[in-house]
């Protein structure tokens, strides 16, 4: 059970809330996060809701029977949007495009990459400087001062910025340096990670597991925000499979039931979906088609070179075409 | 290796070209299609192909090194179109759209369906007679008898049949009452069945199997061309994974992947593909703009009471707003 | 609901059992196996069983909640043993060892298999005669001859064969040469050729679907049985996963399992289940640990030479120290 | 290719052999382990290897062509044993038995474990203070206080103890209170973890990823040793498939094939492997049978009480009946 509460609820008032829960024998998990307050009560709802509902200070009150509550439609019907700001917003009512290479490589290269961006209308760039890799052995990015470099370079053509975090120590150090942390399809049961997420006012994307279920990429979200944090966006990004003649298998029906299940906006990642460059823009169609608020791909502008993932990266004439079919197919879409 | 042969080749120019090809180790399949006369030839070709292709009676000659051969688009590059008759084809070029109930059930629920479909300017109506169930003991379907009722009321709206075959013995029994033969997922590899589906000269679409591989859907396919029928549809309908939260996990990186290995047509069936009545617009939407040639979806006036599969089965204003917006997708995808 | 009948009931008795039944709007199902008579009832059972069970000419009435009835050990808890004379006899109180080629080849090679069996004390040779194979040129077997030959060969050694049917029409060319009809994976779920071997009196084995569940197994088996033999034994040969160092993934935690769900007997396939020749002894040991009545194992004189699954199959060597481990192994389980 | 150096190599050797690799264009990462010294060199080696053998301190070198190197048994073909001291070594010529609780919860109830464990011979109790759990709302242990205590009681008993570590920082805390660190399934790619791991001097046991890969668990490995941690146990628990009828698929087939691919030592979990109760007996035995150097098992004095997985967990009757019967299954393996 949520309870929302007023943002100017009184101490006094508070304890009366809690008080009635705890009679009520349920756990009280207390929830502050940038934008609102609120009690999650966990336990069996065996009573008329209204002996709480009525009390003071409580704005709203909801029963979620899922096993994840804050980040439930059932509670918060309308789609929730982050603000990124400069009129860079994510979710219902506008198309995200994230680009960018696998890895943060030179200078020269990030602000190649970032002058196309910003040439084709694309708000936010892509690009890892911690890189999870299966080998110890294998390049692991350039680390906190490629982020500064890409965060300069960025910023000189008003572009945000989404890196992926790997670990609890990295957040500070790249605090000052992302709009939006990103959590890899490796740490998405990573709970410390996502709990130290929780304490932080920056959006964070959150991809689904290598083999991860649409309930546990809501649970982890959960995590985040009861944390205290709801800037919150879900990212499919493919699931493992026997299937091999892809690198992953795109589940695009998870697309239109996360949006059925939570009020997040939900982001596609067809470069990893699919894992073969020419198959990247179909596949962004599709995700587009199926409901996505957005997609998320791989560019360079010399893909054959790439410190990583060159096999399923774009070059900047992919791209460029990729961009206007997606937004043309985004038009439609809203258009019905 | 395919060697294509000339429509007025004389035996003894055959009798030449296969001593040739013997003469190399080569294993041969004659075959001998609708459309088309070939010879396969399996084994290592390490020799000069002009040493073969000069011969008389053979019009062209390819070397394919995937384990399928004449479903494979390296030597076949143009797409394959299926026509039906009265102006309905299946493949590059037009959209088709396949709908109807799970299993036929009596008269005048299938007139309603068919009445409707004609209405919507759907040319192809779908409906088992012959049911697979997993128990002995569900619903089997009406049988040839459902069949040919089907037939006369599609006859009378102008509308093609394709209905499930489910083994070699019900293949006469159909033949003359559909257009075009399915094979569900659990026969994909049904090797009898294919090879007698070969025989045939009717159109046969393949499901891909329960967790069938893409290489696997194409060598099935294989079976049926090497056996003489080359009018061949292949269909995507999901796998089996891990994931609960849809019936299966519809895989629509098969659709740029079957494209581009094969010149055959590529059909999705969101239907069981999710197996969500509400998420089957977006997932045919997603198919469309992944590239697929049509969509087969389940449909009934009443879908709560229907036979089989109900809760994936649009009722006719859901089924009415797809055809319309897949349709105009269709049209975005081919204005490119 | 599984209605177990006297042998002798009359046909008026038995006609005011199916009376009550279909009063209480059950679907019946009428099975006569080769040792008992059973009525299978559908549907809600919400009356006091008596009402039905004081019946003449009912010996037992057992209430089966699960979607798979006369394979259930809730109605059956004794194990089913399987005799296929001779003294040879599988399930509970034995341990089964099946073993032979992938491929039955020609009758030098098959002889020196059997003679090598029967020195072994194994008493049942497996060998395929109808390959099933994902292409169609590959090699399909040597066919009915083939198995006419095998038959000769194995009546002389005294052993007792077990071969893979693939079709209907293959039943009966293959009845007289067979001692117990194989089904393979891809087969699990044809349900045509289930309902045909439900009415033959010779045994038949079931292999697990290449993704079948347990559940879905089982349901097979009911197939076979429903339609009348009850002498059936399941077949646990791996499934398909993600992981690609083995070929299938076994999944040994269906033996304890299935033998808990049901009371025929449970045989293991290492060969296929792991698909790498020199771990098939340590996968056979583990299968007979959790629990199986017997494995079915390839072997050939000399594997690098088999026209079929070389790369799994064991030679004589490797093949009798697999047998000695096992028979001790299983001594020590039924020790406890 | 790893070269092991000699003890005793001078700066100034170890200086000419770094040299002598770097002008072979291979990347170079030195180790320090707490029992060796190697240099792994990255690259392609395509030079006489006596160019480099030759030079002083080096005492053996090994070209490795898997992903992973140091837990390679191409290299390092004698079994590893890791020694708890007190005569408790996990590795080839003992089995070792790991059991306890899911979670650690009171004293008492520890305690009764302890004295269990002991009575039975049973050498290492595990028991987690910190639980991954998929929602933020669900019991996540007792934290190090909890750990403290269950490193006194298991102190009076002279048992090892085994518990999960989830984040960097948690090293350090449980470091004077563990014998083993576990890295838990959904933690086997955190590779800021792993690396942290690698500075200890305490052994490792990671288990299998929820869907991880045979050789992604070995890079998992090679993470650690390549850090300087050479006392590494792997542990398959089980993967993530589409059958429901067990918690997860126990993979057996890992089991020989880990040993074949490594020198490190092989533990199963049979409790998270099937999940039921009655059967991680047969489980247990089935790993053992397969060349398990052990298991390690959930066990609970009230398992209908336990805090968590009492579904999975035995009562010590059942224990002491499995911790009898793998051991006498191990006697007669290892007669063999």
């Amino acid at each position: 059970m949520i309870i929302q509460l007023e943002p100017n609820i009184s101490a006094a008032q508070k304890e009366s809330v809690l008080l009635e829960l705890k009679n009520r024998k349920l756990k009280i998990v207390d929830v502050k996060t940038q934008i609102n307050q609120y009690l999650v009560a966990i336990g069996k709802v065996d009573f008329d809701l209204r002996q709480v509902g009525h009390l003071e200070g409580i704005r709203d009150l909801h029963v979620v029977t899922d096993a994840y509550q804050l980040v439930s439609k059932k509670w918060k019907t309308s789609p929730s949007q982050i603000n990124l700001g400069d009129g860079v917003v994510i979710g219902e009512g506008s198309l995200s495009l994230m680009a960018g290479p696998c890895s943060i490589e030179d200078e020269s290269k990030t602000e190649t990459v970032a002058k196309f961006l910003s040439e084709q209308g694309v708000k936010i760039m892509r690009g890892g400087v911690f890189k999870p890799r299966s080998s110890p052995y294998a390049f692991r990015g350039l680390g906190v001062d490629g982020l500064k470099m890409f965060y300069k370079v960025c910023r000189k053509y008003g572009i945000k910025i989404i890196s992926e975090v790997m670990q609890v120590s990295q957040i500070a150090e790249m605090y000052d340096y992302v709009d939006v942390f990103q959590v890899g399809a490796r740490n998405t049961q990573n709970f410390n990670l996502l709990d130290e997420l929780g304490k932080v006012d920056k959006p964070v994307l959150i991809k689904r597991g290598i083999s991860g279920s649409v309930d546990e990429l809501l649970q982890s979200a959960e995590y985040v925000f009861s944390g205290g944090n709801e800037k919150l966006i879900l990212c499919e990004r493919g699931i493992r499979t026997y299937e091999t003649s892809s690198r992953n298998t795109l589940d695009l029906n998870s697309v239109p039931i996360l949006k059925e299940k939570s009020h997040l906006p939900v982001i596609v990642d067809p470069s990893h979906g699919i894992g073969i460059r020419e198959f990247v823009e179909p596949m962004s169609l599709a995700a587009v088609a199926a409901g996505a608020d957005g997609i998320i791909f791989e560019i360079h502008d010399e893909p054959e070179k790439a410190a990583s993932d060159g096999a399923q990266t774009l070059n900047f004439e992919e791209a460029a075409q990729l961009v206007k079919r997606v937004r043309s197919l985004y038009d439609l879409r809203t258009s019905w």
